[in-house]
């Protein structure tokens, strides 16, 4: 299925951006006087093969998952927290549903590997969400002690991410938002975004959810004692998701890969979703021109991520909560574009005249 | 009019804020995660005195005025745009009619001061916005060669802009949106902004609408040899407003001072309406507590009206447009904020642990 996907995923169509940008040179505003919107739009018509892109309504896909190295002490948050927030998804109390419902989202939750299990009829307790029950393992191991799970286990996660697109664009999603629920997720995250970058772990970490500043030395050294022991290969993307884990990490890089096999956008959260998506770009460098940026969180390290994509977000709001939630607040500037282009009156059409030798 | 808007104008509820601030901490999220989605929820609420504030409908009120001084060739547009591009709002074809409908808003378009006399039937050839004519004159005078306006004709285009609150307020909406059409308005604006501040012109003049790099030159020569020779009172708005102009930047001040005295939040857009906020705040400065700040622009003015007010804009995207689209654009959030209030589950509510000891 991974295979199909690649061999699926093709490059963004750039024969329609100068299309694009002379109509948006026709629309009734000074050339250019939009911005960054005008830019998104083309980015938009590139992905979608359409010149006048359609992204709604978007899917919202939260993966949850469980991290071994909770046990270290990484979180502020005890392990217990990731189902029952699992719990609060599907009843539609946590901030992503607000935003999702705000935005007309479908919002799918996909259990890839929450270490308790998940009641199969949580879904009918009067909640909004389905959940879905796709399960790879019962949370990662504690990658301070042993690998954090199977290469072959790795791949079954992507595979869980790349159905949860499939299914989204099958139920007409045409924009992928991917967010994630799993304590101790930024620990992993910083531990693969090490790898991937070759910078210092101390650059990379940041308190997650709240740790105290005195905790912060601790994950840190948990992290290097880490990579040093597992000694993934950097050039091997699912080595290093092997090693280091997140299964829902590598449910959102397949998520990314199978909506850009899809020619879908796909609208990137913080930190520990760009640390997915640069994952899925390793694994097939197409992906990128897929991406469109949602926010710049707080944890310090993802601007290091965002730095190995070239990615520059749409919003700057402080935020930290993963989820998606950051992703889902920008996604009404991907629709103002997309209306732009679609409702906005020419100067001819208006009968408006045009500038004087600009 | 004027004097029982100013007799009505409050501060803000500040008792209200530590309440919404501990419902925030109960929320399930790690406190302060959603960042200036939470400093936005608490200052909605102080303006609103709402704990759960409401904000929707927007009302979006677009005042359009022609500039004499456009007769210097300081805009890359002729004159007749504001009459034309009063037509295309008026057809719904500009771009705050676009982002207006996306969010839902009521659009209201105001003749305070169109140079040509406009159709009086407009509103009645299939457009979907009413325009309403408060003209109080065919444009300013030229600047550059006498006063813009009498002082009277000032206090009517401010009282055009309350009566304009007033309507929207009266119609339901709860949260208004200040947008302008005015050939030559970032001239007004540079001017007026450089007496207010004492500022060199040359940091607060900019392209605008896009003339060349050449123009730049003149339009800022153009500029201070009029304060030279109007010689405006700094401490007096209503005569920098009469010397220097703008009726609609005269009552998008009006809509400031309207809608604070209506405990109205004032999402405010680029350039031109910050000065005119800032014109706003200078008869009372307890307007500055309604102001909230959609976008920084690229005209350079902006980032000096908004350090002369405290402002710290929601979105950067190098938007220059005005119309009120960058506050248009930037509404989703502050709806985010409120749905963020009203609609998320609370940790006990949802049965989650909180953070150990954060």
């Amino acid at each position: 299925m991974l295979a199909d996907t690649l061999a699926r995923l093709q490059s963004t169509d750039r024969d329609i951006a100068g299309r694009v940008a002379d109509h948006l040179d026709r629309l009734t505003k000074p050339p250019g006087s939009l911005g960054r919107l005008e830019s998104l739009a083309i980015t938009l018509a590139t992905i979608t093969g359409e010149e006048l892109p359609r992204i709604t309504p978007p899917g919202v896909l939260v993966f949850a998952a469980d991290h071994g190295v909770a046990a270290e002490g990484v979180s502020a948050f005890p392990q217990a927290v990731t189902a029952q927030m699992v719990g609060n998804f599907v009843a539609g109390g946590a901030a992503i549903n607000v935003f999702a419902r705000q935005i007309g989202a479908r919002l799918e939750v996909i259990d890839v590997g929450v270490a308790s299990e998940l009641s199969r009829d949580s879904a009918a307790r009067g909640g909004e969400s389905g959940l879905v029950h796709d399960k790879v393992r019962r949370g990662t191991a504690n990658f301070a002690e042993q690998d954090a799970m199977q290469r072959a286990e790795a791949v079954q996660a992507i595979e869980v991410g790349i159905r949860a697109a499939e299914r989204a664009v099958a139920a007409g999603c045409r924009c992928l938002i991917v967010g994630e629920m799993g304590i101790a997720n930024t620990t992993a995250s910083s531990a693969m975004l090490a790898v991937l970058t070759g910078e210092p772990v101390a650059d990379l970490t940041g308190q997650g959810t709240g740790i105290p500043e005195s905790r912060l030395a601790h994950k840190q050294a948990v992290i290097e004692r880490a990579i040093e022991a597992r000694a993934p290969d950097p050039q091997d993307p699912l080595d290093i998701l092997s090693k280091l884990g997140g299964l829902e990490i590598a449910a959102m890089a397949g998520a990314y890969l199978g909506g850009a096999s899809r020619r879908v956008p796909l609208l990137v959260d913080g930190f520990i979703a760009t640390v997915a998506a640069l994952l899925a770009c390793r694994i097939d460098s197409k992906v990128r021109d897929y991406l469109i940026f949602g926010h710049r969180s707080r944890e310090p390290g993802h601007v290091h991520a965002l730095t190995a994509l070239g990615g520059d977000p749409l919003l700057e709001l402080g935020l930290r909560l993963g989820e998606g939630t950051g992703a889902a607040l920008a996604f009404p500037l991907l629709e103002a574009a997309t209306r732009m282009l679609a409702d906005m009156a020419t100067f001819a059409s208006a009968g408006v005249a045009g500038s004087e030798g600009a």
